[in-house]
């Protein structure tokens, strides 16, 4: 227990560093040569790393239609029910976010138009491993088809035959996923950014990964040639902030369920109540025994952080320093409370609101902000999938009207072609025998 | 004169090829130091850089009111009423693209919504140089105020004697800028992640530089105690569209005008009339002579490119690929044309649309993706002082009515934590005796 009033300046600050990334260098050196060769040798060097790294005798990059049918037929009746119960609440949820676009006459004779349009081609990541993510599919899947992006493809690891779990095979076919491709890890990642013989190239790349999939989209998005990629990321965690009418069965339940996702991932609870905090370090132990992936959570739990305040604002103000991705909050008048938390990538509200309906199906998107970026990044929706420009429309009036204007700031920032080129107009519609153009 | 049907798939490639940014490897060291210096020893690193490059006698970081004051009264009256004119456009544009909450049921008991909130601290940087730009002070900091964040301070470089151009210090208060600090460079960009003894750390970056604060900005955006940026950048370019109705004289003063930006500026011309081409070149001949940047103007010009395509069709084609940062479009029908154009950060319509005009005053943003980057960046606008985050509240209801279909998606990707986090609840409900908590 970490009693917040008593640390120093510096001790705070401690208290709610993340665990730093290992060896960034070697990380990124490893990461870079991966790249390279996928540039250099497209899908020989693809397939190269998919078979040493996740299944020795796969053959093509690419999921056959048959094996993709065959895959998405064998989930269970219930689990499809669920995914799709899932699905129709993440996608009236994003359809809600459709931006208007904005027209309007700033000044006589001038039209400015801000206006949104989907990205031509996005590339989904969704990761193996010890889980498979069916919801991450939906989560990145559905907002790209409600957006409206052309060309949607997803790249997620093989398993060792070849084939990957039944329930993203359906849950891509769900959310309109037209191509799905056997492979992982930065290779995948550098294979949708720079396009190969097999993976069309994306404009932007969307989705969670490992250490090794993060620093790929790191890399490739410095480059114009590469692709723009949803946000940076860092290992998932939850901050609760609870008082002392908290239920310690429901905050220790959420504690644990953030704890799961892997060894790195972080849980914080701050309160105002040390007999909150005791009573929830007792609900952790009872719980934690009775759980499938008891020994990642425990090892997560290791490095969970209970912070005592002297108050709930304090309490408050400590989860705005820390910024979490997800911010849960089991306070009394937690909806009074909401204008004053200020940096969180979700927040649940009250008690019967766990991480885990927006993880699955309540209807936000589970990619969030992580490590501090919720201060500054927003939590994944429909515009991640599009891109905003503007137009605009000066007539003669316009031109007149604004011209003097433009000449006076273009000449008093010393940049006379700028100011020309608004004289040589002015004169074309002075001088009325020469030519005068159209649109007015 | 590039005849675009008679390339190879390589020399069409080329010819849109961008210039390459020299020494990368080179660029990139010397601002890691740069930052590195400036982390260790914030406003005393970043006075010893001032002093070496653009100020040797600078005692103090921060522009003193009294000097702001002084500064901003010597500005000229017309210019003063430019700029309010242009400030009441740009702000009328932006205040009209402020974003919509989203809040909505997606299922019984299921309350889902999506919040803009402004940025707490933005940084917003205007280079010094050849010409002082109070234009993009107007661009950076009236999103800021209109978007509502706090803290808003501005960075950039003095002059010899120690000040600013009086039209960047008027700009300045005239948009709401609260503090303006005297450097530029590597070093003001490090200043401003990472914050000093005397400027605030700022949560985002925002504005144009040279190669030094681009690679700067890209830098301190990799790390989460850095800050996030407004997009990645290079060299200014136009694309002009147009066809043999087009005015030879607008068209070589729009790429004029874009030339004289710098020598690395790029200005291109695409259209199905060889006659144009002929055209424009000689009024670029007649127009370059009389312009006061002409010797920086004609080294740009010398790698202006001008493109000839079979058909109109053809020549929008070009454009897309190109994908420029401004597209002049001087079609005859260049409304009807418009749905096919696709990647522009900002599109000028017809005769009477000089960039001119976007650069200054028409409303519009002129910071916007060069170099490619609007492929899959957006132009700067006010949501990109904000950011969003996700709500959600579920009531005993709701728990009840999603709690199940969470359950069976839990279970299926092995995260029986995430599970019991719902169980715990359900069961809370069920055993009336228990907890069972407030909300519904």
């Amino acid at each position: 227990m970490i009693n917040w009033s008593s640390l120093s300046a510096n001790e705070q600050q401690a208290a709610l560093a993340r665990p730093a990334n290992a060896d960034a260098a070697g990380l990124s050196a490893t990461v870079a040569n991966i790249v390279e060769a996928v540039k250099a040798r497209g899908d020989e060097a693809i397939l190269e790393y998919t078979r040493k790294f996740d299944c020795p005798t796969l053959q093509n990059l690419v999921l056959s239609d048959s094996d993709w049918d065959k895959l998405a037929a064998q989930v269970d009746e219930s689990v499809k029910q669920a995914l799709i119960e899932a699905y129709d609440n993440i996608k009236a949820f994003h359809s809600a976010q459709m931006p208007d676009s904005v027209v309007m006459d700033t000044t006589q004779g001038v039209v400015c138009e801000q206006h949104y349009t989907a990205l031509e081609s996005v590339g989904l990541y969704v990761p193996g491993g010890t889980a498979p993510l069916p919801s991450t599919v939906l989560m990145l899947g559905i907002p790209a088809t409600v957006a409206g992006c052309p060309r949607r493809i997803l790249c997620t690891p093989p398993n060792n035959s070849g084939l990957i779990a039944p329930e993203i095979a359906y849950a891509a076919k769900l959310c309109g996923v037209q191509k799905i491709f056997l492979c992982g890890g930065a290779q995948a990642i550098a294979g949708m950014a720079y396009g190969t013989q097999s993976i069309p190239k994306a404009d932007k790349l969307f989705g969670p990964g490992n250490s090794f999939v993060t620093e790929a989209k790191q890399q490739v998005s410095q480059t114009p040639e590469g692709a723009a990629i949803d946000m940076p990321a860092g290992p998932s965690e939850v901050l609760v902030l609870a008082d002392e009418n908290a239920n310690p069965v429901f905050v220790a339940a959420d504690l644990l369920s953030q704890a799961e996702h892997g060894h790195d991932s972080q849980a914080v609870l701050v309160t105002n109540s040390s007999a909150l905090i005791g009573a929830v370090k007792r609900e952790v132990d009872n719980q934690l025994a009775k759980l499938a992936r008891a020994e990642i959570t425990a090892k997560a739990m290791q490095h969970a952080r209970y912070i005592l305040t002297d108050s709930v604002a304090k309490a408050i103000d400590v989860s705005n320093r820390y910024a979490p991705e997800h911010l849960i909050v089991q306070l009394d008048d937690a909806v009074a409370l909401l204008p004053s938390i200020k940096n969180a990538g979700s927040i649940f509200v009250g008690p019967w609101s766990p991480e885990s309906a927006g993880d699955y199906a309540s209807g936000t998107n589970h990619v969030l902000p992580t490590y501090g970026y919720s201060k500054n990044h927003s939590s994944l929706g429909l515009v991640d999938f599009m891109r905003r420009y503007t137009v605009q429309t000066l007539s003669q009036t316009g031109i007149r009207y604004l011209g003097p204007t433009i000449m006076t700031l273009a000449k008093s920032e010393g940049l006379t072609a700028h100011e020309n080129a608004v004289k040589v107009r002015l004169d074309a519609l002075d001088n009325k025998d020469s030519w005068s153009g159209k649109y007015d």
